[in-house]
């Protein structure tokens, strides 16, 4: 949790709804080291918790034995930092079951959702302007990205905002999700 | 290869030698993931090539395995976008190797090595005065990741520069090395 803004900030990482390579919506497998660089990359931007959002329960049970094991086995004597950083993963059902957890934890801040992903959408919100809400607005910002093919259009549809996309200097869009959510913490609430 | 600067930019991710937990010089193994996630990342920034250093027979073949199924194997009709990316990776047994396949490839410039790192150094070089080198310097910039627990010391010691490193809001600075390398190339090569 941060202590430096008026707002607090949150990271959901969708696994359904999502689309596949054909744009048809599907139920994408929990990766591993998504759980270690999303919940690293959080801690290190004072992110207060990673939603991994999942229907599946036997996907459920794998991130939540991953947790245990870099929190309470093995992987907590071997290296600490990562069970540190592992804390801040919660699982959620659906992304509904996720807003909802972030409204009873924070009742008097409003919950925005941020659409994140490639495609460029009318409208969008740039980077800056949406660290200037962060430094401002009393609510809690829930920065939502997709797993596979990125947020269906249903998700976008329904968010508060669209980030704009990450531009590179070449006309290729294909970022790895865990370095998009890298960049985009960076560019928000990064400190050079 | 970027055409935009006077400067090419080549990175290297070094599995030898490399800092285990203790500060003992180790080899590491090659993470599939980090191929694709480093060669995305360079692939939207526009850096020229990729060098995966490791000295051990059976990881350059790994290496190699696995570039080879997303070129030419089921990868390469699965999802043509990675193997796209995966063009840019080399393998190299040593930083020298690496070094030298450079400086036959762009004779005209000199090659300036870059260390990167969690630890702070003295005389580091900031992100925003690299920038400004990619931007004036008619040299082959090259940037080297260690996995592991980093690169050692004789690696930093050897280098042109050290890169001041990427500092969050917490105090917590244990990014993974695909997460520092996207904020990386977005700090020095990036366009908002």
């Amino acid at each position: 949790m941060n202590n430096w803004l008026p707002s607090s900030i949150y990271l959901a990482l969708l696994h359904h709804p999502v689309k596949n390579k054909n744009g048809e919506t599907i139920a994408s497998a929990v990766t591993n080291l998504d759980l270690h660089d999303l919940s690293r990359v959080a801690k290190t931007y004072g992110v207060t918790a990673v939603y991994v959002i999942t229907p599946l329960a036997d996907q459920q049970a794998l991130v939540r034995k991953i947790i245990s094991h870099w929190r309470e086995g093995y992987g907590a004597a071997y290296n600490p930092k990562r069970g540190e950083a592992l804390d801040l993963v919660r699982v959620a059902e659906s992304l509904a079951a996720a807003v909802d957890e972030i409204g009873s934890l924070e009742p008097e801040r409003p919950v925005r959702k941020i659409a994140t992903g490639a495609m460029q959408n009318d409208g969008v919100i740039s980077f800056s302007a949406l660290r200037r809400k962060l430094n401002s607005e009393a609510a809690a910002f829930l920065l939502m990205l997709g797993t596979a093919w990125g947020l269906t259009d249903d998700i976008i549809a329904e968010a508060d905002y669209a980030l704009e996309p990450i531009q590179g200097n070449t006309g290729y869009n294909h970022l790895p999700v865990r370095a998009a959510a890298a960049i985009i913490l960076d560019r928000v609430l990064g400190t050079e």
